[in-house]
């Protein structure tokens, strides 16, 4: 068997997310088996770096793929683009070692959240981007990510505990604000279910007032969901890389 | 009457123009119509400064409107924002004298086409993006767009004759490319039917070596149609900015 490590791209508009789920096809992971099965002429699955819900999008999700035989790379993943529909895209293929599992070899991520404030969204971005018309007080969200980063237990930025441990460390939350519009990006070691969309939620409280900084600690310590912020809407954030060893 | 002129930002992609069209509900001067009518109580008429085709967009169109009371503009483009669908959006409003008029004032516009040359196209601008993947020789593309400068009649560059003259002016045609994604804007008099789009594909052409850039001069003086190049697609193409004197 051949491993294969594909790099993604995808919309998320119109997905149930990444994750096969029996009874729907209508996910990434679903959508990319079929068409690699399709090429292959067998049933094939793939492995991606962890799932991103329905409406998340991504430019830099990861998946193996362990082959029976040996492709040609530009030529495979040309005629895989070519079935996949426009709005999920191979952006990348290579050769990796057997060992090397997009999940399990994986030692941090990169996700962006993107905020537009503007009292309606920008037309060519609104999928993209978590319409949120407030004023917002960057400088106070800026203090609160601060309390975020480390390592902890993040139960807190949680919706549904489906691992052992909640502790994942979170290495930075870089903040920039163009105009309207306010891009959060967080690298951590990996993120629990919901935790990126509850750790924005937690910040524009943070922004508009309802929250204060000094209220994220107490928040970190209680791991009581409710105590966090909502969770701010899949359509604003994205995965955007992936990292390995 | 008070006259009012709105700058107008619209994803084309659902739509079938900008122009009012009897039997068909679906273009952006007769939505825009409708609500502007719903808020004043009584049938209003808008005037764009031109028609953009089935799938063009906008990030600048201009229309303008005649009412018969005083509005408060912020609190008018706000309510009519929130009424309109979220890929039209009404970016600024003002009051202008009776003697203006959006097409008839106008004194030029500029028109941007954005070509994407990547194997598969971007999958978050594959809706505002011609996906052209061939090798294009951009240096005799601008070569060639420098004969297409000046005035000159223009019946070459379009599709259904409407008017009298084809006379126009092109001030202007820049051409950047970043990567596979290559841009060229159009600053001119005014354009014919179709004009921007076939002066795209013509461009195009010559950058994959169907025309040679010495060709463009005799295209121009024929005035004929089918000697210049292929019709580029709408979703490439938006309305950027006119201008007034």
């Amino acid at each position: 068997m051949r491993n294969y490590k594909m790099k993604i791209a995808y919309d998320g508009t119109s997905y149930k997310g990444w994750q096969r789920l029996a009874g729907d096809e209508n996910t990434i992971q679903n959508i990319i088996e079929v068409e690699i099965s399709a090429l292959m002429g067998y049933g094939v699955t793939i492995d991606g770096s962890g799932r991103t819900d329905a409406g998340v999008h991504a430019r830099g999700q990861v998946a193996n793929v362990k082959l029976s035989r040996i492709i040609e790379i530009e030529e495979f993943s040309s005629q895989l683009n070519q079935k996949l529909p426009e709005d999920i895209q191979i952006t990348s293929m290579e050769l990796v070692k057997n060992g090397f599992h997009s999940r399990l070899s994986a030692t941090g991520k990169i996700y962006r959240y993107v905020i537009d404030t503007r009292e309606k969204p920008q037309v060519f971005t609104r999928k993209y981007t978590y319409h949120f018309p407030e004023e917002l007080d960057v400088t106070k969200m800026k203090q609160a990510a601060k309390y975020l980063l480390g390592t902890h237990d993040y139960s807190a930025f949680c919706d549904k505990k489906e691992e052992k441990s909640g502790v994942r460390t979170i290495y930075s939350i870089d903040m920039t604000q163009e105009k309207e519009k306010i891009t959060i990006e967080y690298y951590g070691s990996g993120f629990l279910n919901h935790m990126v969309r509850i750790l924005t939620g937690t910040l524009l409280e943070v922004g508009s007032g309802q929250k204060s900084v000094e209220d994220i600690k107490g928040i970190i310590e209680s791991k009581v969901r409710a105590n966090a912020g909502f969770t701010a809407p899949a359509r604003g954030l994205s995965l955007e890389a992936v990292y390995y060893e």
